[in-house]
C-alpha cells in the first residue's frame, strides 16, 4: 500500500493533498493508497476536513525501509522522516524551490510548479479524470488554494490557482468567501495552544549568515488574540530555540484581513535582522511589516544580518 | 536570453532535446532562448544534427551567474557546470533518479518522468503545440528516442517512448530502422577518438562501497573495433581514473545487435566485481554479459563488490 503524504505540522494543504492524490491513485489508477499526516493537523485543516465530510488520516509513525511513498507539498527532507531516503519514493509533486537532499533510486515521476498551491498541480496531473471526482475532493481542492493564498491576497497567487478556484467554487455551489472566512477563523482560534506549540505550528528553518532561526508564521483574522500573548510568545522563543537547535525563533503574525505583518523583537539581533531586512526602523518590542503576507515569497528572499 | 543544456559529453537526447526546448521557448512561447552544449557532440549526435538539417550548437564556455538556464536530461550536478547553483535555474526537465545537489532561489517548473527519453517528456509538455513543429525538431525527437532506447532493445524502453517514435516516423514519412542504423554505424566508428577520449565519452561516476567508479558505455554495432583496442584500452584505465580521482574505470561495451555488453577485466578489483555483480565467473581480461544494454536499469543497480 502506498502511502501519501506532506510535511510536518499538516496544514492544510499538507492535509488536503494527500487525501486527494490517494483517491486518485486508489479509485482512478486502481493503485491502492492511504493518505497519512506527518503530525496533528491544524486547526484550519481539522476544520477542511470536518466540512468535507472526510476522516482525519492517521498519522504515521514508523516508515520501514522500502515502503513505497508519494511525497506531495514537500521536497526539504528536514520536513521528512528521517528515514526517507531509505522508503521507495514512486513519485514527488510540490510547489516549492529545489532544496537537494532526497535521492531515488531510479527514474521517478516528480512534478514540481510554480504555483501557490500542490492541489492546483493536482488538478492539471488528474486532468479529464477529475470528472470523476467525488465533490469531498474538489471541496478539499478548494480549501487548499483558499488556505494556501489566503483567498488570493497572497503575492503566490497565480492566475492558473484563482481561475481553478473559481471553476470548483461554481461547480460546487459554493460561496467562497464564506468558506475561506470559516477556514480563517478556524486558524485564528489559538486558545487551545500552547504558546511553544503556536512557534512550531508553521515554521521553516532557514540560515543567514552563521545563525540559524526558526521562521515561524501564524496566518490569522484575529491578530489582537496573539498579541495578546506577546510577551510570554517572546520568552517561550528562547526555549524552543535551544531545544530546536536554532539560535533564534522568528515570529511573524500575518493579518490576513489587514494584509500586513508584525514581527516580534524581542532582543537586539531581531531588531538588527529587521533593519536589514524589511529597511524597517525597529525600536520597540514589535514592528508591522504593511503587505508582507508571503514567507516563501516576501519574507525567507530578503533575510539578512 | 535563455541558455537550455544537457551533460557534459553530450550524447544525442542531451543535443536534441535542447534544441527542441529552445524551439519550442523561441517560437511557440515566444521566450527567447539558445540551446547550447557542453562539449563536444558524440559521433552520433553529429550525424543526427547534419542529417536534420541542423547548426550545431555553440559550446558554453562561460557561466556567469544570474544567468536563466533550463537543465535538461541531466539533474546531476557533477554533469554540469561547478557554478550551475549560482545560475538562475528556471526549469529541469529530465528522465534519470533524483540526484540532489542542484538548488533553485524559488518554486520552479521541474519535470521528471521514468521515460526512455527527455524528448518524450517535451512531446507531453508541448502538446498540442507539436503542430506547429518544424520537420527538423519532429526528426530530432525520434532521432534522439532511438537513440535513448538502442531503437527499442534497452530495457528502458517503454510503450509511450515507443509509440511517439511510430507516430513521428509515420508522419515524417521515415524508415525507423534506416535512420537508427545510420546513428548507430556513425556511433560505431570509434577510428578518430583515442583510448582516453572512448573512456569518457559516455561515462558516469558511481561509488560502490568505499571505491569510486567512472562506469563508461560505448554502444555499437561494431563491437570488433573496439576489442581490437582492449589492451590499450585498459592500459588507459589507469591514467583516466587516476585523472578523474576515480578508483577504477569500467568499459561496458553495449553490442547493440546481439543485445549484450562485454566489459573489460583489467585486473582483480573488475573480476571480483563482475563476479558479486552479474554472478559470472570471470577469469580471462573480459566477459560477456547476455542481455546487458542499460546502465541505468542493468548495470549502476546491481554494481557490488
Amino acid at each position: 500500500m502506498i502511502k501519501v503524504f506532506g510535511h510536518f505540522s499538516p496544514d492544510t494543504d499538507s492535509t488536503g493533498s494527500p487525501l486527494i492524490w490517494a483517491w486518485y491513485l486508489s479509485q482512478v489508477r486502481n493503485t491502492p493508497a492511504q493518505a497519512v499526516l506527518l503530525g496533528q493537523p491544524n486547526s484550519e485543516a481539522k476544520f477542511v476536513l470536518n466540512h468535507w465530510g472526510m476522516d482525519q488520516p492517521d498519522i504515521l509513525t514508523d516508515l520501514p525501509a522500502g515502503t513505497p511513498v508519494v511525497i506531495v507539498d514537500t521536497n526539504n527532507p528536514a520536513e521528512l522522516p528521517a528515514t526517507i531516503n531509505q522508503a521507495d519514493i514512486l513519485a514527488i509533486i510540490d510547489h516549492h524551490k529545489l532544496v537537494g537532499g532526497l535521492e531515488t533510486k531510479g527514474p521517478i515521476d516528480i512534478t514540481m510548479r510554480p504555483l501557490a498551491c500542490t492541489a492546483t498541480i493536482m488538478h492539471e496531473l488528474i486532468g479529464a479524470d477529475m470528472a470523476q471526482a467525488p465533490r469531498a475532493i474538489k471541496g478539499l481542492m478548494l480549501s487548499c488554494i483558499l488556505s494556501d493564498t489566503l483567498e488570493f491576497r497572497s503575492p503566490t497567487t497565480t492566475p492558473t490557482d484563482r481561475a481553478l478556484a473559481d471553476a470548483l467554487a461554481e461547480d460546487l455551489g459554493v460561496d467562497m468567501g464564506e468558506l475561506a472566512s470559516a477556514m480563517f477563523a478556524a486558524k485564528s482560534d489559538i486558545s487551545s495552544f500552547s504558546d511553544a506549540e503556536l512557534l512550531r505550528m508553521d515554521s521553516k528553518n532557514f540560515e543567514v549568515g552563521d545563525k540559524k532561526f526558526r521562521v515561524s508564521v501564524l496566518e490569522t483574522t484575529s491578530p489582537g488574540q496573539v498579541l495578546a500573548r506577546k510577551d510570554s510568545l517572546m520568552r517561550s522563543m528562547e526555549t524552543v530555540a535551544a531545544e530546536d537547535g536554532a539560535d533564534q525563533v522568528l515570529l511573524f503574525i500575518v493579518d490576513i484581513l489587514n494584509e500586513e505583518a508584525t514581527l516580534l523583537l524581542p532582543n537586539d539581533l531581531t531588531r538588527r535582522l529587521a533593519q536589514k531586512s524589511f529597511g524597517v526602523d525597529a525600536t520597540g518590542d514589535n514592528v508591522v511589516l504593511p503587505g508582507v503576507m508571503s514567507r516563501k515569497k516576501q519574507i525567507i528572499p530578503v533575510l539578512a544580518l
